[in-house]
């Protein structure tokens, strides 16, 4: 069975990559960042997913509370209530500079010493629009990158199954693929619940709207964990 | 005065271009990597470097225990008295899969972060031909994901200004700038003294010797340290 490492921070987009790459006939290994985010619940989170997926996991601790004025900055504000025409406009302090760029060179570093064929990443350009390192023409630079400075080379490939996806199909994916969406979590914040009014929660509560869905982690249950 | 941030590792390549950014008219912050390696010695030279050169540094430990079959990794012999022409066909087992891309993109992150319009990385493609993460095109390959994956992108300039030098002309470099040389580290083994047998070890001494110069490293007064 062929080997792929998948990114997994917890949240709907990399648990539904990390079932893609299952489906898709891989055997995963997720790689779970605690890198100082404010929202630390997430890696739990991501934890319980691995675990529900029967997949193995590697908590990765990269100290990076050195790069002040980002998510990591906890003087920073989580930026709340920003409207969808905003959002497009301004990339907001949540951004973690290079933080995707960071992340997949380990992800290419362990996929090459574990003899790994492929790279999942959950990232999608709709939603997030303003994170730079989510963008389609970003992760192509990349690959190129990494297919010239591996000794792997060409034989490690980076999937972005999700990247041209808005929230509102990754869900369905999510659903059709059978991802425990109530063991994920989103809020920048971290908090006990959800906030329900940063970006992240937002754009969830939203799609699930959309779908005319309940979001299993709005649930009483999940809310009392 | 614009900043620039260099990757310092503590031998001769990253300590002269340490001075070449200075030179150039930057102010440097040094970024020093505790990556668990080996010859863990060369995170003091690095140090002190910085302090001579009357630069900030930050010491980074990133937890890479995980990419066994490495320079990382114990079991794994440092492979002693290779030809030159042998290091040109093989890569060694001091290879660390994508070293450099993940120091590299720490520095963009920190780049972006810190205001920085330059990195500068003394990676250079003759003598140590076996890592692909040394190569040009592979830097090239680079710039370009950088410049689409970072909300500074075009802004921060990746120099690497010793990339078509061999070892011989990087120390006359060194020594024009006043680069302390006596200060620099480059054996893989980290011993009390250098082992003279590793790549690392060889290609220094070959250099020194076809400039007839004595290593200072070498020196009594070096290795009683």
């Amino acid at each position: 069975m062929k080997k792929a490492v998948v990114l997994l921070s917890g949240g709907i987009d990399s648990a539904t990559a990390l079932y893609m790459a299952k489906s898709r006939g891989f055997r995963p290994v997720a790689l779970i960042f605690d890198y100082g985010q404010r929202h630390k619940k997430e890696i739990a989170f991501a934890r319980r997913l691995a675990k529900s997926a029967k997949c193995r996991y590697k908590i990765i601790k990269l100290p990076l509370s050195f790069l002040s004025g980002s998510l990591i900055d906890k003087k920073i504000k989580v930026p709340v209530k920003r409207k969808p025409a905003e959002i497009k406009k301004k990339i907001p302090s949540t951004y973690v500079p290079a933080r995707n760029i960071i992340f997949l060179s380990i992800a290419v570093s362990f996929a090459e010493t574990s003899g790994a064929e492929a790279i999942f990443i959950g990232a999608h350009t709709e939603d997030f629009s303003g994170y730079p390192d989510c963008r389609e023409d970003f992760f192509e630079a990349f690959k190129k990158a990494v297919s010239k400075g591996t000794k792997a080379g060409r034989r490690i490939k980076i999937f972005t199954p999700l990247i041209n996806c808005g929230k509102k199909d990754i869900i369905k994916k999510a659903l059709a693929l059978g991802v425990p969406l109530g063991l994920t979590w989103s809020c920048y914040k971290g908090g006990k619940r959800p906030c329900g009014e940063c970006d992240s929660c937002r754009f969830r509560s939203r799609a699930f709207r959309q779908l005319g869905l309940e979001d299993p982690y709005l649930s009483e249950k999940r809310t009392r964990r």
